[in-house]
């Protein structure tokens, strides 16, 4: 494995503080599953039930516990427990796999006191290997003697694997008054592309919602931060989304219309905190040497937009030009054109760092490219295109590709 | 621009021995358009005429070359000269490209005596930079003068870019008892992706085809050769493949079918050519160390391994392993899933090198991970996946991703 021991350039300066959430209980411990000297394993208990709204890879490949997360959302019960353990996926293990998560998933059951559609799961590290539900079964005592409310920022900590940080957010909002908290935690820095964007994210909210509003919120946020966001274009045997709302602020389940304005501020709230989570994940991109926002404008319609802007932030050349520092707009027209979306050669406009450097379908005739570079040898790249069609916009974020991305993956059996 | 002067240790030993073509006179000159000491501009030139098949790349930003080519094809017309550039793609320039482009096509045309519409012209380079017509006019005397039946391999040198070698194939052929030759060249070694995989290659055959035919057995090459290669996933802006039949072997129009048994040896051979071309513009991937052949079996349909295959071929998580001679299965597998094609996780059957490393969904107990790093560490990677669930198969290529890529391209303005 590669030795990774420096944190991103990227990373945010602190990790934020986490307030109590009502009906929420977290523990680690080290199982050592594969990481020596650190936990691996969290377990989240919700002793008065939680709400569940999840989003899965759509990987045809996807892990044993992401199967078992599909299976258990389907049932629309109430979730008692979530289980993760980081160093190992449990990915593509065939029935072993699956017999050894079962196992994990029965022991917290009669730990808890719970059934087993009441506890999800999650595995993240290497694929191939059956998970050892032995040395995770061990722990099971010590994971319910643990739990507390404020363990957040080790719960955080015990998902990560080649993260140079961990990833946390949080946020309030009032709904019809009454104060809510959301809080969240995410791991994932390789193997990052839509969907899902990242490997494993977690929200807690002691909001009071009923399961199929709450399910259509978290698409609907998620679409505009993890499915916006992309390192390399790989996707993940398994991506999971997970929100959980204990209910515990007694908002009271009278609302049933996601657009019922009393839901705005909560919703624009919860999208925030996903975008600061997702936004910390590409932050944490392996290799990572510069944040780069790309927002399409003009396009057909607004997946129209997606599509070529994910074209843009997904293209080798114009990652390594950014991580050259270059002010290479040819290769952005490029990626325009091979996104197959309908763009007007003759209208584009790209814009690096404020500046037009396009238009009338040639560069702007003495636009100043020593103001390119220096907001390219800045570490926030914002990159617009208007292709000139129509209206349909979209924003999505990346980061540059560096040597650092092949030393990572060139070494690291993930 | 980043200094190239390595040769890729995956070129081949030598360039082709190329014979004359009834019908087809080549020269070059040294225009100066970017490169220094060395030929930069290509004309060939039909004197009898020659039927034209082509394919254009499909990118919305076409060059402007790209879209005259496209004018003339659908003319119908034999084709009387071909006009290829390098170090300037003329691409994003606006209507002074095109007006740039018409110049030299006008110079060409006075030259030779033919019309616009029966010369083809590419351009290959910097993205963005007006042509500079006047240095290729100031030329045109001297391409006409230097025509001869034997400037193949100048011919193919003048063409390139960052190439670190020059790619030439020739095949021969009997079409009903009478010999025909083929000959070709190409050139490109980043922004390689279907659809097209080479920014430019031109073929040149003395057999006598009508052109439906011919077109008909382009299309069909192209699709098992230069549409099922990848660098690095990015399309380039002008992407061109076009084909020029003298009929100067005098074999007769009377073949009305693509799928004559008499054109049958023809087509394996122009295949096998056109092949040979798309390997070798793998083997000059920016920054290979190793050519990698992908086959996908057991697919749902054709098309659906292609998908499949190609999802392996770009994924940066599988060509940093292979980079890195790490037989890591794990990355195929979810390359597979990511595909969104159908595949039985359960009945996948990965090979490397020859050894099945993975079936009945997890990895074979024991396979010897030795022998898999041992064929890793050669240059010939060969890959197989079954992903058990019907019969579609498909064959693609594509080479490693290691720091030479982020070195040419952090750096290279192209």
């Amino acid at each position: 494995m590669a030795k990774i021991e420096k944190i991103s350039p990227l990373a945010p300066n602190y990790f934020p503080d986490f307030p109590e959430i009502g009906g929420v209980e977290l523990s680690t411990v080290a199982a050592g599953l594969k990481y020596k000297g650190r936990d691996d394993v969290l377990c989240v208990h919700f002793p008065m039930g939680a709400t569940v709204a999840g989003v899965l890879t759509r990987s045809k490949t996807a892990s044993a516990p992401v199967r078992q997360c599909r299976v258990n959302l389907a049932t629309g019960k109430q979730a008692r427990a979530m289980l993760v353990n980081s160093g190992n996926s449990n990915a593509f293990t065939g029935k072993a796999g699956d017999l050894a998560m079962m196992s994990t998933i029965s022991a917290l059951g009669t730990a808890l006191g719970c059934e087993k559609e009441e506890i999800y799961v999650s595995s993240t590290g290497v694929i191939g290997v059956v998970l050892d539900d032995k040395k995770i079964n061990a722990h099971m005592g010590d994971l319910v003697d643990n739990l507390s409310p404020r363990n957040w920022e080790i719960a955080a900590r015990a998902i990560l694997t080649t993260d140079t940080f961990a990833k946390g957010a949080v946020r309030r909002a009032k709904i019809r008054g009454v104060d809510v908290k959301i809080n969240g935690f995410a791991k994932g820095s390789g193997m990052i592309a839509p969907d899902m964007a990242t490997m494993l994210a977690y929200v807690f909210t002691d909001a009071d919602l009923p399961q199929n509003i709450f399910q259509a919120i978290l698409a609907d946020a998620t679409d505009k931060s993890f499915n916006a966001i992309t390192v390399d274009s790989d996707t993940s045997t398994s991506d999971t989304l997970l929100a959980f709302a204990t209910g515990a602020a007694h908002v009271g389940h009278d609302i049933n219309d996601m657009n019922d304005p009393a839901l705005a501020e909560f919703r624009a709230a919860f999208l925030d905190l996903l975008l600061d989570l997702a936004h910390q994940v590409v932050r944490d991109g392996e290799g990572a040497t510069k944040f780069i926002e790309i927002k399409v404008t003009g396009a057909e319609n607004n997946p129209a937009a997606k599509v070529i802007a994910l074209s843009i932030a997904n293209s080798p050349l114009v990652k390594t030009a950014i991580a050259g520092e270059d002010a290479n707009w040819g290769r952005i027209v490029m990626a325009v054109g091979k996104a197959g979306e309908a763009a007007d050669r003759d209208s584009i406009v790209i814009t690096i760092g404020g500046q037009k450097v396009t238009q009338k379908g040639m560069a702007v005739s003495g636009y100043d490219e020593a103001a390119c570079t220096k907001h390219l040898q800045g570490q926030n790249i914002i990159i617009t295109v208007d292709v000139g069609i129509a209206s349909g916009e979209a924003t999505v974020w990346t980061c540059d590709l560096t040597h650092g991305y092949i030393d990572i993956n060139a070494d690291y059996r993930s």
